[in-house]
């Protein structure tokens, strides 16, 4: 969602200059390198550098686009900061994303965020929404504002849809939510209040289906993206910022944690659990209740908690038989 | 519901003559030995033969009961013919499935399926409906064309059910979601626009308890079935084609695949999966989180993934711990 | 929830005379030893001993507090009735249950329970609830008799809150169920009218964040509770008498039986399972997809199923890879 404007999902609250986040800031900074002033009114994530934005970095990792007009506010955990420009070192970064966010956007989960809904046919459709004509909205539906849904989609009845773009011949069954705030909070602090603001979107290619009583999370600062074609079943959660390739086919009760990577022509079998951040290859096919724990090559078949190859589990599955299970 | 009328749950949207079938099926016909002609209105399965009906099969498989008004279109892979009469044979037998039922039937997956509803105390009820009077129905619910419910049944809040045959006594709790499409679509070219028309129903028995946010999909041709006085728990998955008897009780997040057969008085632990197709004897007990792969026999007791005896399951942990574990 | 007035959360259908008791249970009374006359007007359990009320005793248990206007009705398993006064033995626990309070209160599993709401701002808001002026409530909500909430709450889209204190900061996302009944039954004889009247509340502290559909069942008779500042990710099951400490983390799909006890500071994984009835220590980690059978200390961190130490679980891992695995 590089060029997406996040305005048209929800307000900007207040553009900030540098001096107001050092004032924002003030309790926890603990070192300065920034001497340039410009207007801040965007974040930045690894895969996505904005103008005018910020990037938390909390770990030593290198960055490969840079701009003139981002600033790295950085965790004094790392030591080497070769990699970094206009930087601002904090004593704790999710104090210093939050407090910020919390300034910068309105956002769910915070009072003050607004939408205006007109009621139409039996469901909430926000009048800054866009959905083509052409589609069926069920009833006690939420459709809130810069959602978009293209030609010929189908919402069944009783669903939420909020900070998502839809594209064409998508069908979401009944009482499935699109678009909520995903889990991202301080683990050291935990509660509402030190709750990491969400602002990124869900993007769902066309053809899309997806069943009843599932949960699409919005991407953390970029967006959640499952690809053309791609058939989920019933009551499949997909955390923030996971991204599912083409086609992929996904069983009941699937859950996917945050920021895994998912390739083209995938099939995984029902009530498979992933790991948070790992990477499946193309043409993956996981066995039902499959916990995926690492990275999984192109072409794989895999079962197991951990999952491993299916002829190694199948193996051992032997072999523990024989042994008297 | 082999008697049961489908056009109180859809209107069926063009009755198909043979010559109209082969028109529409023509770029995936390579033999055809109908010489008859009659109307076709309907589809049939291999459990439920219907009249003026088409019947599709995928493999070899011996069909017990004929009908002089019924066509069997099968796929090529199926050599050996001797069990069936007035054939067509096709190429593709999802696209047969698909083409055909698009144009015979109205169905929600589709652009066209259109109900009217009135707005009762807070929730859309269908005016092809047909709810008793004592029953209570809470806000936000819709209940579609057709769905009958029978005496004193408790319908709670945010509850979605389609497609239904409901009995006395019946309660359904907050935001689960009765009837809608199963996972029916094509491994092989994915995406909605090959989604395999459900047309089938949901037959709730009396005095079955179904708790919150569970999801219970329609049979694809026929019904999906839960027995009389049958507990079912929060968040429970019942894919379509399940059949389960009397008394049962399943505890939460438990997901049963499609077409799965379960006799009566089971009784199944949380978070339990069944494999598609299997066969579930009478009076078998599931303890929580097992991976039922297979048949079960009559009054088992199992648990464990791939789910077997639990003695044998016990003694293999005791032995696991033995040896380090 | 010892002090609160259930009927804030429904209205008392009846007060029982002990004479009446008597003459409901005529059936099943097998020995009465109350010679005594006053009025029963609740239900007690073990933790909870109130004012002119029962208790429904299923096994031999010390009770520690006693009342002078409390009865024991218990079951004739119970040879040793030292612990117990003013007894009356039955046949069966579960009917004396059952008909002693479908006929002393009002509950949603039985038709005649009544509410009445408030159309505002597009959901249901029953007159007989409680929210502060500064929440903010979504569209398609159901809040029902009696739910107070705290300050600066949100709740999404979509939601049911009923038989629930809410307090400040609380955030509820979309399509969350929270206060329907538990899955209370008599395991002999199945059916929605065999069911255990839940006549509990859910207590949710303030700044706890509560992802999209969850279900958080009300108590049986005295509360679920979840603890200040715990982060409650999608699909969370928590069932009727759980009761969780402060700054829980649970991740999605995780499943809670009933009467599970949780210490603060927890951190569990996604799709992991309790079975019912165990207690968790204080600052314990839960690895995800474990599945937990037994009481766990504090500052223990467990995997696997049944979840052991999580240096055993890997050892044994690393043990089954050498050997093939």
């Amino acid at each position: 969602m590089k060029n997406i404007n996040r305005s048209i999902f929800f307000p900007i609250k207040k553009k900030l200059s540098i001096e107001s986040i050092n004032e924002l800031l003030a309790d926890i900074i603990l070192s300065n390198t920034i001497n340039k002033n410009f207007e801040i009114n965007n974040i930045s994530s690894l895969s996505n550098i904005r103008n005018n934005s910020i990037i938390f970095i909390d770990k030593e990792i290198k960055i490969e686009e840079h701009n003139d007009k981002l600033i790295h506010i950085i965790t004094s955990n790392i030591k080497n900061k070769i990699y970094y420009k206009s930087i601002t070192v904090v004593d704790n970064l999710n104090t210093a994303y939050n407090t910020i966010l919390n300034n910068m956007f309105y956002h769910e989960d915070q009072i003050g965020y607004q939408d205006d809904f007109n009621f139409i046919n039996g469901s909430y459709i926000s009048k800054f929404s866009d959905i083509d004509k052409s589609c069926f909205i069920g009833k006690n539906c939420v459709i809130s504002r810069g959602v978009k849904i293209g030609s010929n989609s189908i919402v069944k009845n009783n669903v939420v849809i909020k900070n998502s773009l839809i594209g064409k011949n998508v069908v979401i069954c009944d009482n499935t939510s699109i678009g909520t705030s995903g889990f991202g909070f301080d683990f050291k602090i935990r509660g509402s209040k030190h709750f990491n603001p969400q602002i990124g979107i869900v993007i769902i290619d066309d053809n899309v289906h997806i069943g009843s009583s599932c949960t699409v999370d919005r991407g953390k600062i970029d967006d959640t993206f499952i690809g053309k074609n791609s058939m989920i079943d019933n009551m499949v959660h997909i955390a923030h910022n996971v991204r599912i390739g083409k086609n992929a086919c996904i069983a009941a009760q699937t859950g996917i944690a945050g920021s895994v990577i998912i390739g083209d022509n995938v099939t995984i079998g029902g009530q498979v659990g992933f790991a948070g951040h790992i990477k499946i290859g193309e043409n993956v096919v996981i066995a039902a209740r499959s916990g995926v724990t690492k990275n999984i090559n192109d072409n794989s078949v895999v079962a197991g908690f951990p999952a491993v190859d299916i002829k190694v589990w199948k193996k051992n599955l032997i072999k523990q038989r024989k042994n008297g299970y």
